[in-house]
């Protein structure tokens, strides 16, 4: 029985979320180092006990060093345990997603990790490595009974946004068309959202009021 | 820097819940041994990665070992990580609840803690060892939001019972009352109640029908 068993390992993950157009996207990496090296996989981190000082401060610091995204907020999904799920032995990971407005993806570059992907949340491209098929299906679960019942996903937005890009946000979280006058209904009850005097967008239709989310918003 | 910090210590806690008539109570123990000797506080033990097959299992040998009850289903609510919350050292808690019918407290015996008690969810009446009153804080939430939304906690009662008494057990999670027709209409769309045929509870009122929980019903 090697050592590492009686020993065991604790790592943090993370699920970074965006939604491109209409589809909830998640962010993939490609392993630079084993086990599983040159697969995909959600980001993640061992902890460190001597400078983390809790396992999301893990979740962080595998963002910003992997990946050089410092993330606003981080909700915890749970964690996954067990002696399978991680060949160097008996192993705990807590599971953690956040939320990306869509402009900040080009702030995300490249660092110990061989490469990138944002693939479709639902179906990824690809067999991912360690139980991060099982963490990811999580995760969409969780996000989702937040939206369907609860939340706004406004960090998934931009700084402004009009009523309509927040239902095609809301309506890729919950992969699922939502009727236009009773989400109108909900956002009207909702405290989350502040209309920004004079803003609109101008497309193609005729100007769209925008909105932000109120100072100190928290998913 | 002693050398436990640098091996974090893993551990699994489960609240216990039940209602005993109108309130949500919660199961504690006094701890016989340090840290935090004589401290009441959530059931728990520290994972055995030679033994435990994942850290549910920890969690069911918990509740066998200290208390000798075996518990149908455990729910996990999260974990709870840092240098800060364990005395011993870093330390990751994972915890769960579990639902215990009321009929079923005489199968607790004492064992290997000094004492237990069956104390209020929302006000126990003593002082929890570790972060063991945020823990308890965040298993109720996150029961709560479960009943609120989306399931009935049928764990919570006997084998047969009555729709009334079903609602009273979820007036008791949610901590307010709820309207008849809504939660009987709430009830209608259920396919996890099944009527006993034939069976009713004769009280002072009328006799009123007999439900069952569906077979393989999991909260």
């Amino acid at each position: 029985m090697p050592p590492r068993l009686l020993d065991p390992l604790v790592t943090a993950d993370v699920a970074v979320f965006r939604v491109d157009d209409v589809r909830l996207q998640v962010l993939l990496v490609r392993r630079a180092l084993e086990p599983f090296a040159h697969r995909w996989a959600l980001p993640g981190a061992v902890l460190k006990p001597e400078s983390d000082v809790d396992l999301e401060a893990t979740a962080r610091r595998a963002l910003r060093d992997k990946i050089r995204v410092e993330l606003p907020h981080l909700e915890q999904v749970g964690a996954f345990s067990g002696a399978g799920r991680d060949p160097r032995g008996w192993s705990v990971a807590v599971l953690f997603y956040a939320l990306l407005p869509r402009d900040r993806i080009d702030a995300v570059v490249r660092s110990r990790v061989e490469a990138l992907e944002w693939t479709d949340a639902e179906r990824p491209g690809h067999r991912l490595a360690f139980d991060h098929a099982t963490q990811l299906r999580q995760a969409r679960h969780t996000l989702r009974e937040k939206v369907e019942h609860r939340a706004l996903p406004l960090h998934l937005l931009g700084e402004r946004f009009t009523l309509t890009e927040l239902q095609r946000v809301c309506e890729a979280v919950l992969g699922r068309a939502l009727d236009k006058s009773a989400f109108r209904r909900r956002l009207a009850g909702s405290e989350d959202l502040v209309e920004i005097p004079g803003a609109f967008a101008h497309g193609r239709q005729r100007p769209a009021q925008l909105y932000r989310a109120r100072d100190g918003f928290v998913f």
